[in-house]
């Protein structure tokens, strides 16, 4: 599985910035657990992932965590390169959360193809328009949804990435993708529990009921 | 005060691509309150402010609303143009708060200039990551600040904005701007009054201590 088969506008590159591609890109593994990128420190470069997934999050003064979106095969990761992005002023962290296998393309071939070729520069763009929507979508669960509602979702959510109702999560865990603290997580799965939603053991969360959770998260 | 005096990338157009948009780029004037861009059922085109205030914010289905940026004199307003931007899939609204006048490029002039030329493309990511910071500057306030702060945040915010420590708002407004409830924002307002930091009337805050509200924004 060659970059050139994957990467999006490869036809629309001509066969000098093709070659620069090529011979620049490189491939790496991170190990599940893996900080890829540590905010503003680090600039790898653009990552196609071949295979694993990757977390994006923000992090409080506090250290405390929310996740902002995921990334899995084939999906691009942008801010790994955000040193070559003008104007974003925020900082975005990236973990692995599988082992993941990627293609680097370091950051400043890339810039220099943004700034030749309207087709990777309009790309590049539209990759941004799908992160921000993931971002306004959070902004809107966390606006205008309840907490339970919002564990609901996550719960689904998790159950479709990983192809089963068994799940493998700390409260911890859960609390840092969300955002909250692990007593109001424990609070509330001890709740889902009680009205058969969930079963609990250590470490791990079984989801018992779907549907109801899915009626919870539509309310 | 022509349009090429301010649009950004201008001396990067071929003659041609600046004939075209000087011919169909046109000027129009929005009276205060009114709703420049209503989601996805409008698509006016990629606005660039001679003069006013414009306020972009989402909706819930309840009608609730929250303010996500704002844009000043000569700041280019993008989602006014969001049907020709791919994977953008979320509703922005965009009022006007005070009498406003905007250049107006359509949207399918504009598209075919990004599809063109690699320096507007870009210019258009830019803005893109701008409103995405601001986005993303509002998730970490509402994630990981009280609601005293941001409220000092809010109000230290429209004193810089309007020059002066007399706020014409009401407690409705600053609730639709803040995504919170009118009472909620009463009762702060309440509290603050009582330490001295602002004195309330009629339609009006009037922000009487500003150095005790940075404190607080800051803690």
């Amino acid at each position: 599985m060659p970059l050139s088969a994957h990467f999006p506008v490869w036809d629309k590159l001509t066969a000098s910035q093709q070659d620069r591609i090529s011979s620049s890109a490189f491939r790496k593994t991170f190990t599940k657990g893996t900080i890829v990128h540590n905010g503003s420190l680090d600039c790898a470069g653009l990552m196609l992932i071949r295979s694993g997934q990757l977390r994006a999050y923000i992090l409080s003064p506090e250290g405390r965590e929310i996740s902002i979106y995921r990334l899995f095969d084939l999906d691009v990761c942008l801010f790994s390169a955000s040193c070559i992005m003008n104007n974003i002023q925020f900082e975005v962290f990236i973990q692995a959360e599988k082992d993941t296998e990627v293609w680097i393309i370091p950051p400043w071939q890339y810039k220099k193809l943004m700034e030749e070729s309207a087709p990777v520069a309009n790309y590049t763009g539209d990759l941004m328009a799908s992160r921000f929507s993931e971002v306004m979508w959070l902004i809107e669960q966390i606006m205008w949804k309840r907490f339970d509602q919002r564990l609901a979702s996550f719960l689904l959510e998790e159950c479709a990435i990983e192809g089963t109702t068994q799940l493998k999560l700390t409260h911890e865990l859960i609390a840092n993708h969300m955002g909250s603290a692990r007593e109001v997580v424990t609070r509330m799965l001890r709740y889902f529990q009680s009205e058969g939603m969930v079963k609990l053991s250590r470490g791990g969360v079984e989801v018992l009921n779907r549907k109801r959770l899915e009626e919870l998260r539509e309310e």
